[in-house]
């Protein structure tokens, strides 16, 4: 364990102003790294094989951490709260950060061998919303998440954060382009299911029912505009969530847990 | 309208420090005021029958609204979005805020008749998660609310923002005691259902289709704590949402819509 005073130091290098997201975009290429917050998160990442390149601790954490840091054979920075706070500028509430290794991004293709329930994200730009489809789509139960080349970074602060590590636990990769990859999923044997709050779609649990002895990607726009005209007719059924009470649709992680849901339980009495 | 220049003004006086809770719970007495904002939320409270004290415009928004405080006999005040925000503390984003009286909330017993899925809050303090609960339940076909004391304030600003007017649409009410308001469930017909992360409880889809023909009431606690001992035992049956890849909940309106999700929807072939 290292204990650091002065803000310059620089073994603080990766943790200088993370709330900058241009910053974070010129420190997060392919290969580079990302934050993990929390015994619980960082374990998680840990677990799911990302390499370790330091971790900063409050000194309420220290004891604690010790072990996780010496496990994972990377060095342990000791810093007040208050120089944590100055240097990354925001308050680490959860007392321990770690400074993560990319590791490369599987192939689209590698997550269909085994996979029945997929989502597809198009355009989902907002690190909280990513983030909890995310948790969502891992605490449900689908099978891997495909996102299109305009989706928010699920490594980002704010989505690791908000999926609480989901983002480690579930396979991921990135489409090339959405039209081609979409077409790949069709030509495996995927049922391509646009969720939308078009009354003129299905509704969920009628598709689900007719799904369930199928593969399927469910396509999730994001919450302002929905899915594009070109998602929506690349998919084989369109799928809406019945709404009551005059109210129009539900955030996108509360309708993406709810389709998840409704895709993933078993049929009755099956 | 009355267009107002001086943040002194006493006009403006619904309208000052709207982000100091301390403020805001000495103005919100029974019989005090709320604010709701933005001109689809605002046109929900009318509907529901709130009356308009008075409304506050930025110069973009004064000719869209000046016909919905006309209809509601209400004085607009127009003012600049510097002004606005130096009044109310905040950035008023949708360029129009209501100052709106409460009316008194119906007794529990008068939400029983006719209902058929009732959620129930329990210590729910947190304004964002009490409004998105809203927006699920009143989206997804729940027929009304009922709250623990402890629970937050729907009417709060946050809590209407988040649940964008459901809880204007849905009937509430708050229980004077959480035990004898369960108890006055029971023995009106209602099902207790309580949900838990627990491992030993029923699966959320056995217990859906279990209480097809029933009354029912879903027992819901907040983020952190869960229900409490008492609530748990007061349950007619502990229920579960089933959860995959390692992860052990999922956030307390993601959950509560799936919840809701699964009991209203018909039974298979019904």
């Amino acid at each position: 364990m290292e204990e650091i005073t002065d803000p310059g130091d620089p073994r603080l290098a990766d943790y200088l102003s993370l709330t900058d997201v241009a910053l974070r975009r010129r420190a997060e290429p392919a290969g580079g790294l990302f934050m993990a917050e929390g015994e619980k998160v960082i374990r998680r990442a840990l677990a799911a094989g990302y390499p370790m390149r330091s971790m900063l601790v409050t000194p309420r954490w220290a004891e604690a951490m010790r072990e996780v840091a010496a496990g994972a054979g990377a060095p342990l920075y000791l810093v007040g709260a208050e120089l944590a706070e100055r240097v990354t500028g925001y308050h680490v509430h959860r007392g321990a950060l770690a400074a993560m290794r990319r590791t490369p991004l599987p192939a689209p293709s590698a997550l269909l061998p085994g996979a029945r329930r997929l989502a597809v994200l198009e355009a989902v730009n907002d690190h909280t919303n990513v983030g909890a489809v995310f948790r969502g789509a891992a605490a449900l139960g689908m099978d891997g998440v495909l996102l299109s080349p305009d989706c928010a970074d699920p490594l980002y602060r704010r989505a690791v954060k908000v999926s609480m590590g989901a983002v480690f636990s579930l396979p991921y990769a990135r489409l090339p382009r959405l039209g081609p990859g979409l077409d790949e999923l069709r030509a495996a044997g995927f049922r391509l299911l646009a969720l939308t709050p078009d009354p003129a779609a299905v509704d969920l649990d009628a598709a689900a029912r007719e799904a369930a002895g199928s593969r399927v990607a469910l396509l999730l726009g994001s919450e302002g505009e929905g899915l594009s005209p070109r998602a929506l007719s690349a998919a084989d059924a369109r799928v809406r969530i019945p709404m009551s009470h005059g109210i129009d649709s539900l955030n996108v992680a509360a309708a993406a847990a709810v389709a998840f849901y409704a895709l993933t339980r078993p049929a009755p009495g099956g």
